[in-house]
């Protein structure tokens, strides 16, 4: 029998920590984090208390603040950093990381000024490897407390994507694959905005319609933009895609959605960002979507009134008007 | 110029009074209902307590108790009569109908015993008329409420489709349109089989992952099914399906998510039923689901779990492990 397959993963955040802890259940395990303090807590008290309060993490699962030691020692290297920070992060890592090992994104969003995704990213920092994600509906602390998830591995080739999905599965995390990488990271990048509309509707008290109705319609026009840059429609429908934009939209704690709610509530996206200590994704991502809806000549009303909230000053009671005064036409091929 | 087209709704329900509201809007609407005192209050009070409490409804629209004075006024005629009891309706009405009139379906559910779709029912009754349906994610009480909500006209023939759009659009009611019939009228019905699997979840107290995986892989596997019947996969993405699904997962005011709450919660299934007063549709559907399911070798472990619990007594609990124990494979093409 040849050695287990080892595991790093790089980034100490709630989601890396947590990915990290799937993967110790099943193979030797370690965890990257920039933070010394985070690294020996983990070591010796076994919980990650600045992103997972005191949630108990495996024993089995080691950190180290030593970028070099955790990619000379990966057999698969999962990438948690986040986007803006990933390319400076891999630069130092990529030079210590064997040949051949396999590279997992976990991250969601497009790195500013480059408009790359993070799966590129890591390409540029790994030529010759094979990239891909693993993505899905999933909140870390939900994940941590047992309680039921399901994961895709997108990665192109599927012999490697099979040999993955083990690694991260768990009773209760369940990893499917899929091998349409670019639908599966677009679904995280462009779900935001729609989340963001729910959320507008949600603070305006607009009914449980109105909200299937743009969750539906949002997705039907993410789904577009994907379809136009070369992604599978049925990925749209899965995990990545509806999945997590459910998911998304169900959670209080999705911060995409609260800004929507807060800014129909009409606080200023200033005050919203400001209360937030944090931007959340979808807020910087609505003018790069619709760069690329003009690019791939796509309809996206939804998004384009997104945008024109967040970076126009619209307010979201006229941004709904402006929805409801298109005209509805074929419900799969708009043209309107 | 021609005159206007003149619309009959049979039922005064809450969905066939709320679709004749929208129609009067447009056109000269007739509303059949069975009860006398419907009919009245709605012609004189304006208004049907009975389902919408004090909502006021338009002027224009007139109530009949005389199902042949409203077929005989039909240019297009819109049944919102029970699955169960639209056979009988319709026998009564159809002599009485003219020639080329289109007649839309409002229902949801298969017919007892024949497992018919309610556009085969009407198919039958008038041959040689082009028969679809108007469903989505729609709440009634919400429509008429003025909240922004979206349906779909579904129906082969593209040119009586677009005909049919204006009729039942409104400020804040969207109309698109689909010629896949099929999979329009099989979202309906399958949604509610993962409605009360959603409702398990809930009860049970599993998190928003668990729900958004619920509700991806029971989409996924609806989604399956339909198409070995026929369907297109995409309608399943739209507001008939995605769309209606979302809308029945997250009304608390949903009897098939109630159901599988309870159920979640230890009510027994006869407790629920007589205290709903009523039979949520997914409970009568679940075996004949798993019929088709069986018919056109279809893996459905969502339903055929749903399935156990109603029909078989399985706690919810145990039907959640069941789903967790199956393997999981690719994302798309389910064959475990």
């Amino acid at each position: 029998m040849s050695r287990p397959v080892q595991v790093a993963v790089l980034g100490g955040g709630s989601w890396g920590t947590t990915v990290a802890t799937l993967a110790a259940a099943n193979t030797p395990t370690l965890l990257w984090a920039r933070d010394e303090n985070t690294v020996a807590e983990i070591n010796e008290q076994h919980t990650n208390s600045r992103y997972l309060e005191d949630r108990p993490l495996p024993e089995s699962l080691r950190a180290t603040s030593d970028l070099r030691e955790a990619a000379e020692w990966a057999d698969v290297l999962v990438v948690g950093v986040p986007t803006q920070a990933m390319r400076s992060a891999l630069a130092e890592a990529a030079p210590h990381v064997r040949p051949w090992v396999p590279v997992l994104s976990l991250a969601k969003g497009l790195e500013m000024g480059t408009r790359m995704r993070p799966t590129e990213v890591i390409a540029e920092a790994f030529p010759g490897h094979p990239v891909g994600l693993l993505a899905g509906p999933n909140l870390a602390r939900e994940v941590l407390d047992g309680k039921a998830a399901a994961a895709v591995v997108a990665l192109p080739d599927a012999a490697v994507a099979c040999a993955l999905q083990p690694l991260f599965s768990g009773r209760r995390f369940r990893v499917y694959r899929n091998e349409d990488l670019l639908g599966s990271e677009l679904g995280g990048v462009l779900k935001n905005i729609i989340a963001i509309a729910a959320g507008m509707s949600e603070g305006l008290g607009t009914g449980d319609n109105t909200r299937a109705m743009v969750l539906t319609r949002g997705l039907s026009e993410i789904t577009r933009l994907g379809v136009a840059m070369g992604a599978q429609e049925r990925t749209f429908a899965g995990l990545t895609g509806l999945g997590d934009l459910m998911a998304t939209c169900m959670s209080p704690l999705s911060r995409n959605r609260r800004v929507g709610e807060e800014l129909a509530r009409d606080k200023s996206l200033e005050q919203i960002i400001e209360e937030m200590n944090q931007v959340a994704e979808g807020v910087k991502t609505a003018a790069t979507v619709m760069e690329l809806a003009r690019e791939y000549d796509v309809i996206m009303p939804i998004a384009a009134e997104v945008d024109a909230v967040v970076n126009d000053g619209r307010h979201p009671r006229e941004a709904y008007r402006g929805l409801l005064r298109a005209a509805a036409e074929h419900e799969i091929d708009e043209v309107a």
